[in-house]
């Protein structure tokens, strides 16, 4: 019978048992009037990690993010990112349709990005051109191949942003992968970012959503932005209930994942139909196919043997570890990988 | 003991037991992927009944109707409704953020609009004027005391729209409870309309989530904009078991709700302080206090006896009866409403 | 030979000798670069004139309502205004285009807004509503007839404004047919508003442009949103010459408009095919024909006889009096006017 | 005395005593009513030229570029441009205010875009992805020192665009820079772009205005959104009538522009203090200061030699030839800059 190891994403994980247990016991009331205290609870607790004064749940991160986004800017503003960052790729060309921002996209080394790089991208004051007026990080960085900033990283953006006047928000959505690969504390966020998005519901394994994070008043007004984008969810406690266990009993266990994605980065270093593999730091391993490979046929073969990935170029495959890939799924995988053979392309 | 009656309105139910099981038992996936396969199931059932292509989940009513808006219109388009309607008081300015679409007010009778409103309301073709392109009907009206229209008043509406080349969109919030007041069929709502928004968690009981229901190109236009307002959530199963379960369960029971309005809107037909009672058609009843006495007060001393209920101005109550709201409730707030006796104000 | 009276508006002027001298020996220069000398001449007269800080010269009185609108609101926002007003109906949806703002429609007589009218729709703060920034005036009210609001009218609602912390927008499209009409002073204008648009090619005969007056910071914000519009011109000074030259020559002339108007409405008092004028007050006629006429054929049956004006609604005639209008004109219109008797429909 | 040269900008110009003749014996009306017969000549004329049905006059090639992408493309849509273009640099901001629309910015040779560079940036259909729609080039390319695509470069593009359903419009800002400077004729534009933008008031010397080109559904549409930015104007002729001139009378003489900026550029070449010249091909020089020099320095030094031009970065500086830039003016300017010499910073 054939085994199946789905190193997809890990937004893909299912509830334990355990988790959905909390779920089924969770007191729940109509958020949209603020009565759910499961999502109170939820929201203070992550604010009360992060260092931060609120948080608002929301159905994703993509939400979260837009949110934020709005809520730092104006329209006629520009965000500098880098361009591979999630909020500019990934999320609908959302920065541009909610907030009628402009983006300034840099190229930072594995989507890192420095006070040098952003300094000189600051637009000067100018009615020519868009009103700088955000930054935003995204760590780990997924088409980095999971590279974490540290804080030590983190602290000149922030004053640099500082001194210029610009606004500091965080793509956190696989914040605690890069807390636990480099031991940097949830507490020493807060005090470097102006808002925070933190998603439940990939290496966390919780079904659905994410917190944005910030000021008292940040967060009133994402409220009211949330409701706008129909975000506002009624007995939304079950959700956060998953939000909650996993975050008192899947944080630690990440390290196993990182451990994992480091294994199976190994093994491919090995195999001829490979050419390189970013160094993995966290829960993605993201490697190229050798010349005379397709990306598209190596994934396709994997599948085959019951591994499913993404190839996210043409020769490029992303392999994410998650709650729901055990050692033995791994160490399957390993040996179907040392032991496949693709076929190659003149 | 006080006993206590939430009739602030129908979102605040709670899922029962049953609906709770059906949640957990669902078989889930990641949506975003399109491989939860209860929500998906969700959909189709919803389609099925309404006899329209496609469906898709979304976090909220809110949110169906503002992407519905922006599948039919575009920047500098103008919606006609009447203005009550949720879709332009109470969804933030949605139309206007997320469409940039201008709006024509109408006035209809209790909300319920007509081709002899709309028709002279169509604008030109003229370069000052936005271009009217989508008639927004709500039923059962929110703010004309839950009035449903009947497919007889929609069927010319539909005609006028597509003699003009209007779209036509349903803010269906409480559409089950339109249906169970009229009689009319689900299935004959399809060829009306272009979209119809179906909400799970008011009438029918379910936590979280509402449907947007389409034509398959409409819904795949619609599934793009949901994920760029972040309204795509991973393992979303659990909400949408729970709404087959009340589509299952939920909707013939409606009636009760419909009694009990009735029932309240006959105590409160007699007492002193209420100076007229809107007619009640569904769950939903709305009144107003008579001179010399506050909606406030009126609120405030019902409050103390148990009853929660909705000054919706200064001389209006809003009193909403649902799943959660059973007959030996009704009968306790009944003989509460005509035995207390509110202060009075010259 | 045909005379030919064109009372469609007061926008089809076209400028005398002596304005078109005043425009050839303006001295020009880039004013994107700031150095039109008659520009900026032209932004410090209007502002002085109104006892305001700045002024932004632009093509329209579109252009300066919409930038305003936009300085003085943000997305999801409301704008309150009269049902009737030229920025909702006649700006092409500009309102929820550029500002992404919702509206709140007035329904004042004759489209004069009172504190009593505005006061119950400024929104409470609550995240299901649009947030209430923005009251804007219409002065004189082009769909009123040309009523002119007083400076006494104003001061309350300016007075509302402060208290409720809304800003206040003058569209004076035809402030000065107002100022002349009720005899303020365009000095004591500065303090009730906080932007003021001023157009320079209606009755004062220039052929293009208006200039929007504000606080520095409200004109400096102004100036950037110009340049996203596409609004900063080069070599403007052609176009600002002629406005000072009408702010110097053609203000107080706009009485003998208003004369004429007020003889063209005793004039269409006395025929059998009116049913009744709008009282005259400015440089606008508007007109109701009798029952059994239409105001298209009246209008056509004018234009046989060399008389051109519009036709505002099925049984609704607009006449506008200007600077090409002479009073033999007015007294052939007259004359027309009298002695002609449209056909009749049953 | 000091002699005077303005090599800032081609905008400065100002018009000559025969074009000015022409302005004021223009035949006016008001444009919005369509009844300026000197604006609607210039339409057909330049639409004539270029080939194509239609065309718009705007106060700004800003206005006519933002108008075009507003045409051209939905919000969430992505539109495909050089990095340094002036659609995305120095209109504010636009193509996310105007158009709600995500840009991916490309990296072309002195930002010459070709089919290779913008094939692989097309997204594929997917929901994460904002929807390629749109690919603007810029003839000749301002920051690619006045570089012109020659129609050869722009048929593989136009045929790329045309596979992949994309639409291709010009910021034509300098496109008779670009015809006299390639050889490549108006008429053949028209089958190749969906839009085109041509400014009168840069080296053809008109005082203000561009013309939007495109098919007659096009402009229809185009004329609307003016509206709506407020860029309709009235008695427009004036300005209209200045371009019309232009056409006429200020085309063939460019290539005495060039000439003179290939003077400039040989001169540059020779001094001490610039390290690089961009090799010219129109009106546009383009060099770079010596290391130990500055830009800001060398500007300064040249100003107060009677020679104005412009710092584009911290060592990187433009000047532009024109119409009023005599060729004495180009000796004198030479001599200056042969003879001068800035101080260096270590």
């Amino acid at each position: 019978m054939a085994i199946k190891v789905d190193f997809r994403s890990d937004t893909v994980t299912k509830p334990t048992a355990e988790m959905q247990a909390a779920m089924m016991s969770a007191k729940i009331g109509d958020d949209v009037f603020g009565e759910d205290e499961t999502v109170n609870e939820l929201e203070r607790k992550l604010a009360g990690m992060f260092n931060m004064e609120a948080g608002l749940f929301c159905p994703s991160g993509t939400m979260t993010n837009q949110i934020a986004i709005k809520c730092f800017t104006q329209p006629m503003d520009e965000v500098i990112c880098d361009q591979t960052s999630h909020v500019y790729r990934y999320e609908g060309g959302g920065i541009a349709y909610h907030s009628m921002a402009s983006v300034r996209l840099l190229y930072g080394e594995r989507g890192i990005l420095t006070p040098e790089l952003i300094e000189p991208e600051i637009n000067e004051s100018n009615i020519h051109y868009p009103n700088s007026s955000l930054v935003v990080l995204e760590n780990t960085v997924n088409k980095g191949g999971g590279i974490a900033y540290t804080l030590d990283q983190i602290e000149p953006i922030h004053t640099l942003c500082n001194i210029k006047g610009l606004k500091l928000h965080l793509d956190g959505a696989r914040i605690f992968n890069a807390l636990i690969a480099t031991g940097d504390h949830a507490k020493d966020y807060g005090k470097y970012f102006d808002g925070i998005s933190v998603c439940l519901s990939k290496g966390l394994g919780a079904p659905v959503g994410s917190v944005l994070l910030g000021s008292a008043a940040t967060i009133k007004k994402a409220r009211k932005i949330r409701k706008a984008f129909g975000g506002g969810m009624r007995q939304a406690g079950f959700l956060a209930a998953a939000g909650i266990y996993a975050l008192d009993h899947h944080v630690s266990r990440l390290s196993t994942d990182h451990q994992h994605a480091a294994a199976l980065a190994d093994a491919l270093n090995k195999v001829n139909y490979v050419s390189s593999v970013m160094p993995v730091q966290t829960n993605i391993v993201l490697f190229n196919v050798a010349a005379g490979f397709r990306a598209e046929d190596v994934v396709h073969l994997l599948s085959e043997k019951g591994i499913a990935c993404i190839a996210t170029s043409l020769n490029t495959i992303r392999m994410v570890t998650h709650l729901d890939v055990s050692s033995e799924m791994v160490d399957m995988a390993i040996d179907k990988i040392m032991h496949m053979q693709p076929i190659t392309h003149k």
